[in-house]
């Protein structure tokens, strides 16, 4: 089959690799028919240390269950399926308590011997734990897009506005206009928040933001931003503020953006080691939290939404690509051409 | 009147100072019977700049008033009260919320203009909002300390393990077994917990500490502190991570020990500015919470436990002066001779 093979910053491959197979009988095959890029992907795409080997990439897919092994139960062959971007077996303590990115049976999709998603077909370990069966077609053209957010974006972004406490009494800012921080506007909005500031500054983002709730943009960054912010929200800051960049800079700014007594909820891969968590923020009582969202746990909350039409965050996809033309769609994100980049099967 | 001046590192001086006054409508002047000295008082004690003019200290006071102004409601002469470790005027946006350390028209004792708790007397700004009457007499012996402990300690310790969501189904390590460690155990236990672990190697600390009903005592620091309690807690770290230091090594402790999913609430005031708050912990999904406990909001709720005799919290006290010798009460504690040390006047 083809998949996609990353060697390096800016060194992305789509090659022929070996058909997956079932090698444990907790595994499912399946043939993959949407796949996306993530802004996670362009971490390593801008900055990994050289992979002489090659490592698969893709955490993001949804498709049709070819085969299952003996020990899966409640899928079969010809079931759509969506994947989560963590496996996890969704029975251990941590599964329990919905921390499926804990799963002490779980990984990472492109770990050693396990598929990434940028490809034609994934062998999924902890199948049963890992896939969720939705309830539509694979020729479903308009709702497959929303469909494939529950793999990682959309419940990216309602992880952060879940964990930051989002209701209809906060205020909430969000910094970041890529696909995640959308995605957190849009859950901001699902959860009845009704001021929702949205930080970013490329206007085709900014104004998908306002369709998805954003009641105000802020375009100003650094000093600027954290002035405006101040102003819109009475001179104190917003209850919440949503972190879906992950560089330092934008962890500075929620720190100074957050209300005394809120929550900094960050989504966004952290960029550093340390950060600013001294007196300051301990003097205003300002919770840091968020993380690696545990997408598999939201999914059966998130999906009636998707398919009853309330919420499409699908609209976050901007290009749809072939497999041949990964390469092209990881440059085109990463230089911003391109918001989110779907690849279709 | 007789009250404590510092002016550097080591330098606690006791001095004769202008007897308080009214100055605003909403004054109250307490005659202090009780005081004490503070973890966090230590920290100028051993490394604040000089103040060649000196600097009035200490937060933590119960007495009696003496005096109301023209706009202080509900406070006679005669009234025995104990003030929170800042003043505030309970009505403003954040004291209704419960944020009273982010009061709009409060502040700190011994700052310009404002007495420190460890004098003869008080002016005490906001008094209405700031002061909490005690149902006890002045000569109460037995229930004082413990009354005292809600002006910080107590009400300290139990909020970290409020922020952390400490309750029946958490596991707790409290770091530190200083007063405020010996109060969170206590909190804890008052909220709940069944298993509290305490990082402490002073070991009459740690006995009391088991009194309060810590259920483990770990006396190792650093890697072989987090190997045992991660012993102690399967192999997971505890839900909950009480800091009650302040330290950068204690945060670091904290976050090695703290379980994926979980709460590190932090009441030490922080000697640090960036803390390891990067990509590990967001794998993790570890909340920082805590900071400066806002006492007042949480008297109401902790004075009847110690009025009726659930809580001893002022058995954290070993050692009883005169005001004439709070230097040697500095030393005392900064030497760990003494775990807190009372005044009375």
């Amino acid at each position: 089959m083809q998949a996609t093979v990353i060697y390096g910053p800016g060194d992305v491959r789509v090659e022929h690799v070996p058909d997956p197979k079932i090698i444990e009988s907790t595994d499912a095959v399946v043939r993959v028919i949407r796949s996306c890029i993530c802004g996670s992907d362009l971490w390593p795409y801008s900055g990994m240390d050289p992979a002489p080997e090659g490592r698969r990439i893709g955490h993001e897919f949804l498709g049709v269950v070819e085969e299952t092994g003996s020990d899966v139960n409640g899928l079969r062959r010809g079931d759509l399926v969506v994947a989560p971007f963590v496996y996890s077996d969704n029975t251990c303590e941590f599964c329990v308590e919905g921390l499926h990115t804990s799963c002490l049976h779980g990984g990472n999709w492109g770990d050693e011997q396990v598929d990434g998603g940028q490809g034609e077909a994934v062998r999924v370990p902890q199948a049963a734990g890992t896939l969720v069966k939705l309830p539509a077609g694979a020729d479903d053209a308009a709702l497959l897009p929303s469909l494939l957010t529950l793999s990682d974006v959309f419940a990216t972004g309602h992880h952060a506005a879940v964990k930051a406490g989002v209701n209809e009494r906060t205020t909430v800012t969000v910094i970041g206009d890529g696909a995640v921080g959308l995605c957190a506007v849009l859950a901001a909005k699902r959860l009845g928040a009704e001021q929702i500031i949205l930080m970013g500054r490329h206007e085709a983002r900014t104004d998908l933001g306002r369709s998805f709730g954003a009641t105000d943009v802020v375009a100003e960054r650094g000093k600027e931003g954290t002035a405006r912010i101040r102003e819109l929200s009475g001179g104190r800051g917003t209850h919440t503020v949503l972190e879906c960049v992950g560089t330092l800079p934008a962890f500075e700014t929620a720190m100074r953006v957050v209300r005394a007594g809120g929550t900094v909820s960050r989504v966004g891969v952290p960029q550093y080691k340390d950060g600013p968590i001294g007196g300051l923020q301990f003097g205003r009582n300002v919770t840091v939290t968020g993380g690696v969202a545990p997408a598999r746990h939201y999914i059966p909350e998130l999906l009636p939404d998707i398919m009853e039409g309330r919420v499409e965050p699908g609209r976050v996809f901007d290009r749809m690509i072939g497999i041949s033309a990964v390469p092209e769609g990881y440059r085109a994100m990463a230089a911003r051409e391109a918001l989110k980049v779907q690849i279709l099967f």
